[in-house]
């Protein structure tokens, strides 16, 4: 099976390399053709345009920026509902929008084709080694197809419905982040200023009712100062605004998540925009 | 080494287990002598009055309800401070005020006496196994003297600095978990309102950057209408409350924080106060 992949950030780069190195044919396409060329080196193929892509694919995979970038990729002239044929299986991988997922499934089925949203979890370490947690919506029969697919990029691989459910999966998982960074957030920013030990505090919390992800592995980079991103603030905040729309339309209230996004879009304001999530500590300061 | 031992609610009762357990000879006092029967036929003895408490122990371990329960048990007349001896040990394990622990290790340290403050979690399971995280603020030299009992009593012992420096950490645990609560909550139901299976969401979100004790623990039972308490609404408002006070105290604003207090006073006033924190899904129903 070919593959045909477009977007070579530091998520691409790592699930690229998995692909390569479990003997897939990979061909790609990015807007600047010096981002790809350490895959080039690989072992991928590179490819002038879309149009070129989809000829020489079975199954395309995306995972770009922002939903603005996923409609373009899709929807543009000479981009991929264009070129897409009978039979071919399209792959969004970007957090991007549930209706934006559900369009493209329509699209694609118009043309004979399958598309599937599939955003993933477990940062640019997860990509690199293998061990996204992937997060799949479209048809049961396509998810069936392709799962050897996701299996040589994950090791959690759940099918979660229709088009549009991996991307709302997606959405739960970052409603439970963004609350929790700020409980973690202000823990730490507690403990500095009650004069405790931080470090001394962590060791008796971390493991217990209070203990999550972010505490064991953001709280240590907030007390170190190391604001360098594992996730950048950006894009956290890309997918806070697409979860607070949703909620708004379903007519849901969530205050947890309303708040978080308000501070993080403060961090951007202050110019945080290029750090990790874990810089909401310096709301805090 | 015998001790006396003040409140046999469920935590109490765990505690002391796992002490008459491993052998410590435990004087018992609460006021209401029907409570503590099933301790009795474990092997506790029963004492009348503060007097005869303090007369027959080395150390004093108390854990009642609200910060009112500690402040009388310690300074009401004929209370602990009335009682101790030079060279005993008070040991407040109640999840109470920062300020109180100070207070009461002053009043102590007058008497001759070492007070420290040593709020646990881990909940009823954890006290029943002698798992509990215990956090101890007091002299380093109190500390390293009953050290042996908190080792009878829980896996995770860490001093935390002077008096107050437990109930400090206490307040960390408690703050991280407060807005937690609200992702877990939160992401659930999104899950639901967006119709996807719930369950199969965790699957894909659990074990990743979202992942949490609470997510792992609470959000399964949230999702099951089960709302038992593991740890009471009641209790968590009293905690979150100081740490508000104790925050604003201290000039730190802390919006998560704020925010989890004003929904679960909120809980409190729809009749949820006897359900687990995990009730608080039914705030967003």
């Amino acid at each position: 099976m070919n593959i045909g992949f477009i977007g070579t950030g530091v998520m691409g780069k790592g699930m690229i390399g998995q692909l390569l190195s479990k003997g897939y044919e990979v061909c790609i396409h990015t807007r600047t053709k010096s981002k790809a060329e350490s895959l080039i080196e690989a072992g991928a193929e590179w490819c002038n345009n879309v149009a070129d892509l989809a000829e020489k694919s079975d199954t395309i995979i995306t995972i770009v920026g922002y939903p603005y970038d996923v409609k373009q990729v899709y929807f543009e002239e000479n981009g991929l509902l264009d070129n897409v044929r009978e039979g071919m299986h399209l792959i969004d991988m970007t957090t991007s929008t549930p209706s934006l997922a559900e369009e493209i499934a329509k699209a694609a089925s118009e043309k004979g084709a399958e598309a599937l949203d599939a955003p993933v979890s477990g940062g640019d370490i997860g990509a690199r080694e293998g061990k996204l947690s992937i997060m799949v919506g479209g048809s049961e029969q396509a998810f069936a197809t392709v799962k050897p697919i996701f299996e040589a990029m994950g090791t959690n691989i759940v099918y979660q419905g229709q088009a549009g459910a991996g991307q709302h999966t997606k959405m739960c998982n970052q409603i439970a982040i963004a609350s929790n960074m700020l409980g973690v957030a202000e823990a730490v920013v507690y403990a500095e200023k009650s004069g405790l030990s931080p470090e001394n505090v962590l060791k008796s919390i971390s493991t217990g009712a209070a203990g999550s992800w972010s505490l064991s592995n953001l709280a240590p980079r907030m007390i170190g100062g190391d604001f360098a991103p594992g996730f950048y603030i950006k894009h956290f905040v890309k997918d806070l605004r697409i979860a607070i729309e949703e909620a708004d339309r379903m007519g849901l209230e969530l205050p947890g998540l309303k708040l978080s996004e308000s501070i993080y879009e403060r961090l951007v304001e202050l110019g945080y925009e290029d750090n990790g999530t874990q810089a909401v500590y310096n709301f805090y300061k």
